[in-house]
């Protein structure tokens, strides 16, 4: 049987599955990232828990591949560069030393991009050659597809939209000092600004008045939307609002057949898909109006990320 | 001989050119679109000319096909559609009708899709697989390669960055009528508009307190900042200022080796691209920097639009 390893490294934990034809993983293991602040003894872990994973199967196993998800990935180098929440520093070149353990193909990209491709081998993006993953966590990030392929740009670092300067003159400053990024107001941390920036501007009672900045929480945002909190109401609306325009924007870039959101403020539902494709249509040039679909992931299972790092692999042999 | 011919549709001129692989134009032709108010007698025109230049070439020729730059192209459908300067009404189905006339490979696309391309294929973009050609002219248009191929979009209308709001909030109406797009500032037009605004904005003399808006020429104002104009120097600066972080705003997206500019307003040399390279460089990403070049086209001749569009047919022979 032919079988590819995808693995996400985050933060946290680095989570390794083998990954068929279909999408599915078979078996699946994780460990804690920050275990191993030596990248040496990392990769000799994910070459043992491959090794591992391999003999859980029963029956004959030809790896023909190993795709990985990693935050401030070049799919171009091969390196991971700079990445903020893991410990090894500077620029890492994770593809050449693991390849030094198991020779075989391996590929490497940004979570968004491995989002991208999950998509489109095995999610809502089957068939489609032009789209564009929104994921929406802590961040805004994003993965496009053009002609069938991941734009990847001059050295791997494309698809950077959630520091797109959409608020120049005025805006939000982002983590990476961007006046006005996007991600500064379309993500989960966005969201919890803005309920702070509605409390400042209306004087309507909110619950979220009883609660601190740090102890917000983006589910409760929404069960607050849900019960008709007045707050929650015009920070939905303004997330919204600000995300349709911006994909308005973006489709003069690439003219996506879709965009597809991803992550735990998607999961808000139609808090923020309902007003992102109202002001997104009204938005756009008279020649895309009716064209561009705004649509949830197909890959709503916990092993996404997983069986998205393994499509980067698949995606050679289909 | 193998040989492509090439087409440039104008809402004046259609011109014709017999293109070989070097992007060399060996004879060319042209007549006035206008006077060919019906479609069909135009595509008759067309299959004379192209007839005619065949038999100027003395040796035995193989035309490989046609490449065609016009308005509102859609590479995709083979059609122009809603061509504002153009007197063909509607979705005209151009590749099809000219197709039963001419039985070879007809690829047709916007002017500057063909602009990007022959860059690609002729010009100062030969070897480089992601960049994005902006042409400055009336208004502003640009052409996206990425992974080496252009970047059509859903239904081939992608790259439209003219239309882009970069200006959300107080920003000038572009003749689609959208507040803040690109080309109101950044086009031969948004250069007269800006000598408005700074008139407006100083009291300080220059010459163009004596010049209508509609006697103002472009290439007067670099002449006029060559003689050191306040306004003409405060109007490239704002121009420039604005393109160079439009600019780093659309590296988030495909990451471009090179960005190119094309047409009149580039022609202004340093007036532009000195304030652009600037702002561009302050703004870009920090995984951006010092990776992004601002270059001029490799393309200045007359044969350029005719040479671009025979590259849409020689790009699949190379």
């Amino acid at each position: 049987m032919e079988i590819v390893a995808g693995i996400d490294i985050g933060g946290t934990k680095t989570k390794i599955g083998l990954v068929n034809k279909s999408g599915e993983c078979l078996v699946k293991t994780n460990f804690r990232t920050k275990e191993y602040p030596d990248l040496e003894k990392y990769l000799d872990k994910v070459k043992l828990s491959i090794d591992e994973l391999t003999e859980k199967l029963s029956s004959d196993m030809d790896l023909l591949g190993i795709g990985i998800g990693a935050p401030n990935a070049s799919s171009r180098l091969g390196t991971i560069e700079h990445a903020s929440n893991l410990l090894w520093k500077g620029t890492v070149p994770l593809v050449a030393k693991l390849r030094e353990r198991i020779d075989v193909p391996i590929k490497i990209t940004n979570d968004a991009n491995v989002a991208a491709i999950g998509e489109m081998l095995f999610g809502n993006a089957k068939g489609m050659s032009d789209f564009v993953v929104i994921t929406l966590g802590t961040g805004l990030g994003s993965g496009i597809v053009s002609n069938g392929k991941l734009v990847d740009g001059y050295d791997g670092f494309a698809g950077e939209l959630g520091h797109f300067a959409i608020m120049p003159e005025d805006g939000r400053m982002t983590g990476l000092q961007v006046k006005g990024g996007l991600e500064a107001y379309v993500s989960a941390t966005g969201l919890k600004r803005t309920v702070l920036y509605m409390l400042s501007k209306y004087m309507e009672d909110s619950r979220f008045r009883n609660i601190a900045f740090n102890d917000l929480h983006g589910e409760e945002i929404t069960q607050a939307a849900e019960e008709g909190d007045f707050i929650a109401l015009k920070t939905y609306e303004y997330t919204g609002e600000i995300l349709g325009k911006a994909l308005a924007n973006f489709t003069t870039f690439s003219q996506p057949e879709a965009f597809f959101l991803v992550g735990g403020l998607a999961l808000s539902g139609k808090w923020i898909f309902d007003p992102a494709k109202k002001h997104m249509e009204e938005n756009l040039l008279q020649v895309y109006k009716g064209k561009v679909k705004l649509l949830p992931s197909g890959m709503l299972n916990k092993t996404a990320a997983v069986s998205g790092a393994a499509a980067l692999i698949w995606s050679d042999f289909t």
